[in-house]
């Protein structure tokens, strides 16, 4: 019998989603980032959970505040990744035992703020006594039936873009967890970019309502990950001409002999946003959203990358609870 | 610093709402069992998370097909105490490392009986690494803004009731907890009445829809507590002349020298509904769902039990995560 170390985080969704009965005419399939429920008139009310354990996800660094805004921002990414906006949301939070008044208010206050930043609001939740730390936020929003950008939607020929550059966060980890150094202002952006995440709200609602998004997710379990989901969902493959690697990344691999490219690749817990554009509507659309032109959407179910003459392919691999630690970040 | 022991779960709450900044509009105020957004048309989208933590609300004997349904059924049950019925679920599960792929199997069997047996789905969720296992549900559902059986209603005079007798839960925790005995008959049914809860979802819809409940709340901490709950909210108090105390509950009392009124009041973990009606309703109502009436609601902002001229107080004590622990139920 096979542990959940082995099986890894994926193995295990894939077990649960084949023992629940789907709901009839559900509007949203399993496995895309949030669940919604039809509401008539073309309307949907979008949902997602996601679960915030401070042994897996949260740095020894990050305050309470930061790793409870982290919990709704975590959240609000996947709603906004469909290109719908955040309304409300709840929190669970477990509690360890020595945990006093003070930490409870910095929870809160984090949970406030980081709904706040998007012009959401904190509705309710509940408490409970755990040995870790876990805060798990639910997210409700609205969205419009024909504005949606799921997974699946990709075809040949498509552009794929993203909404920032890359490296940035596995960079930081790098310094937080393993005690990597970078001069003062380079470590400050670094590590700022682990501690302090930002959905692309704004981005994604924009890029919805412009109908020329096939196929859309967040970038939280790496930018090399995204691509292979939306590979898998739609059937399709990539081939990258332009690896969207930070300056940042760039100077601290440098700095340590690093490969920049795998910190751009496989890093995760970037909150950006992964898509796929009808080609003939890409210049309407890089006028509105600033966005970085990576490749195109292949027929070939690879992902690959293509310096030159050379093409190289890039592996499904990425941020993974069970399988990947913090530690071994 | 007070520690969240020394704070209880209720003084936790209390903090973390006087972070949040409400929602304007807001139709379900903080504090309730549910949080909800207006959709227009005299309808609400009603949502509500709950967490099960092993160590606090699973007894060893529970196995983890019945914990993964009771984390879906508590969660369900404060929609249908609000008179909303559930569509749909999502579940964040903190599985420990050494769960197996059996293991997982179970609890998404349990997630989607559980469901499924209040003819909702889960439509998705997330998994985590953690040191307990963890289970927060999500659950939605839609409601009539004018249909809502919120805490805040029960007015002087108002009849107040429950949908069954009560005391077999706290009954059957000291038998799974602290090996007291019972006969075969009678213990089967104690300890199943703490294995496999129930949520009232028919009697919660069809009370919501005659208009004539004023307040209604889940018993899951307990019958003593929810009473003091609608008292605070509805700025009233109640005299019980009644108490529903079960059959099962009085033989298990007896049994071993208990105070069958202790179990039936300061329980905890029973899906009962605890309603307050307007009196000139009852006998439409009480036509319409089986419940037991118990007692009154008074101006003065008492809780307490007449049993002939001789008037109790009824304390304000039930299950608290925190400062009731399963080994001390």
């Amino acid at each position: 019998m096979k542990s959940v170390k082995e099986l890894g985080e994926r193995r295990i969704i894939d077990i649960i989603l084949k023992h629940l009965e789907p709901m009839p005419n559900m509007p949203i399939h399993f496995g895309d980032d949030v669940s919604a429920v039809d509401l008539g008139r073309g309307k949907l009310a979008v949902i997602k959970t996601d679960m915030l354990v401070s042994k897996t996800d949260v740095p020894p660094q990050m305050s309470l505040w930061q790793a409870a805004r982290k919990a709704v921002v975590m959240n609000i990414s996947d709603l906004v990744a469909k290109g719908v906006k955040p309304i409300a949301l709840l929190a669970s939070i477990g509690v360890p035992r020595g945990f006093n008044q003070k930490d409870i208010e910095r929870i809160a206050a984090g949970l406030n703020a980081g709904a706040r930043e998007y012009d959401a609001y904190i509705l309710g939740g509940d408490t409970n006594e755990a040995s870790d730390l876990v805060i798990s936020c639910a997210a409700f929003g609205i969205g419009e039936k024909n504005r949606l950008m799921l997974r699946g939607g990709a075809k040949p020929g498509d552009i794929v873009a993203v909404t920032d550059f890359f490296g940035n966060t596995a960079a930081g980890l790098k310094i937080l967890l393993k005690s990597l150094s970078a001069p003062s202002q380079l470590k400050k952006k670094l590590v700022d970019s682990v501690l302090m995440p930002r959905a692309r709200l704004n981005e994604g609602f924009t890029l919805a309502q412009t109908g020329a998004v096939t196929s859309s997710i967040d970038s939280s379990d790496g930018l090399a990950w995204s691509l292979h989901e939306i590979s898998v969902a739609s059937n399709v493959g990539f081939i990258l001409s332009n690896l969207p690697i930070s300056e940042e990344a760039k100077k601290f691999a440098n700095l340590h002999g690093l490969d920049a490219v795998e910190l751009c690749l496989y890093g995760g817990e970037e909150y950006e946003l992964v898509v796929t554009i009808k080609p003939r509507l890409w210049k309407t659309v890089s006028k509105k959203v600033s966005l970085i032109r990576i490749g195109r959407v292949t027929k070939e179910k690879t992902v690959m990358f293509k310096v030159g003459k050379k093409v190289f392919p890039i592996r499904a691999q990425g941020w993974e609870h069970f399988k990947t630690n913090l530690s071994n970040s």
